[in-house]
């Protein structure tokens, strides 16, 4: 088993500057989260958003005011575990570290948030093909028409990513992925793109655009850049996230996610 | 509680003959299943096409043969306890009976199948709107272009049954339907209703037409009418069936039927 294989050795590798990179791919079948840290005045607001919007924001795990612990999750620290993040100053992204030491507070709470790794991962395993991986790009993602329920300053779009399948393996991925709600679970939609306001599939708002052959069906899933998209709303003086595809890496396995 | 709400009650009547018809919307909560009955001969080759194509021919229960009685299913007589029977001579239907006590041989295997019943009203308890029921129709039924697999004498395209719903409906409906695959289970395809070759959705093969609303997806059900085309294409010198909408009322729970 090499150190990338393994989530405690692959933290420890991040934590000593080792590795700053990507963590797709590693770690296989392991939950890795998105990250939000704030600090405590805001956010009982954000918890309250992300218990509003479960399917964007499926909430896995929140620290304790000032502690970077996340025991629930394995041996981090929240300041150090992570291979880059990104610093919000006033709701603007203002620069990338790649620890936060310096930056933490007493008054700072972390939020690990259900990413979609853990759910692809589970339809590869299934034999289905997933788009995004089979082309090696990162996953399309939209701005849609969908409003998230606000909760104080946090508000905004329902950002989508989308996979394309074939119809009989779009029911399937539909089945796999309803077992996994604290990674965005079922797709919030399907078939037309229009009836979520998204103009052009070949226009993503974020990530890179992926090939729908003829026949297939998108699949839209609640995105985890929804709650960065509402931070940016909210403008507070100080947030910070993961850098994209710089996850937090957990000793969760994805299995134990499946509800049934 | 009336006697049409207990299935055995039902039966009962139905076997007196005080009921001769339809048996849709009677015994709320319990299985109505599809019948085919067939000589011994005959049957081994039914069993294997069931087995075969699981998701059109969900075996719920098979008689012994020369026996009437479905004892899992409650206290039956398979040949007095359905409204109404279809008698097919050389695979054409040449008679509707009351009761097959007369045509019944030591020979006969029957079959119960899983029906469209169960599912319709685990989406209805969902708050789902199933379009032919609001519509107070029968469900459009269609051939497609999916093949069967054959086992000895019985052959031929999938028939599917079709209901519309918005994009997240259909999502959930899907979800809802995985619970129940004794009962044709999820939907075989969506969308496209060419990708299955069905040329036009208002002129269902069997059945009648409902309305598809601006935006709704179609889903597409494997349907218990697909091994009554089997049957018809085996041209086996006697066979009977349930007749369209008089089922085989049992005293199973459609709760009992959920996988989880």
């Amino acid at each position: 088993m090499t150190s990338t294989d393994n989530p405690g050795d692959l933290r420890r590798s991040i934590r000593a500057g080792t590795h700053s990179g990507n963590t797709s791919g590693l770690a296989p079948g392991f939950v890795q989260c998105n990250l939000v840290v704030l600090p405590e005045a805001d956010a009982c607001h954000f918890l309250r958003f992300c218990q509003l919007n479960p399917k964007p924001c499926p909430l896995v795990a929140v620290g304790d005011p000032g502690d970077p612990a996340l025991p629930s999750l394995g041996a981090i620290d929240i300041r150090t575990d992570l291979p880059r993040y990104r610093v919000f100053r006033d709701g603007v992204p203002s620069e990338e570290v790649g620890d936060i030491g310096e930056l933490w507070r007493d008054d700072f709470v972390s939020f690990a948030l259900g990413c979609s790794f853990s759910f692809e991962e589970a339809l590869l395993a299934d034999g289905l093909d997933v788009r995004n991986v089979s082309e090696g790009c990162n996953v399309p993602m939209y701005r849609t028409s969908i409003t998230c329920a606000p909760a104080g300053p946090f508000a905004g779009p329902m950002v989508v990513s989308m996979r394309p399948f074939p119809p009989a393996d779009a029911i399937r991925a539909i089945q796999v992925c309803t077992r996994f709600p604290a990674v965005h679970g079922a797709p919030i939609h399907l078939g037309d793109p229009g009836a979520i306001g998204i103009r052009d599939l070949r226009q993503p708002d974020f990530g890179e655009p992926v090939t729908v052959r003829e026949g297939e069906v998108p699949l839209f899933w609640a995105c985890g850049v929804t709650p960065q998209v509402a931070l940016e709303a909210a403008r507070l003086p100080l947030a910070i996230t993961h850098s994209p595809g710089c996850m937090l890496v957990t000793d969760l396995p994805n299995a134990r996610l499946a509800v049934m």
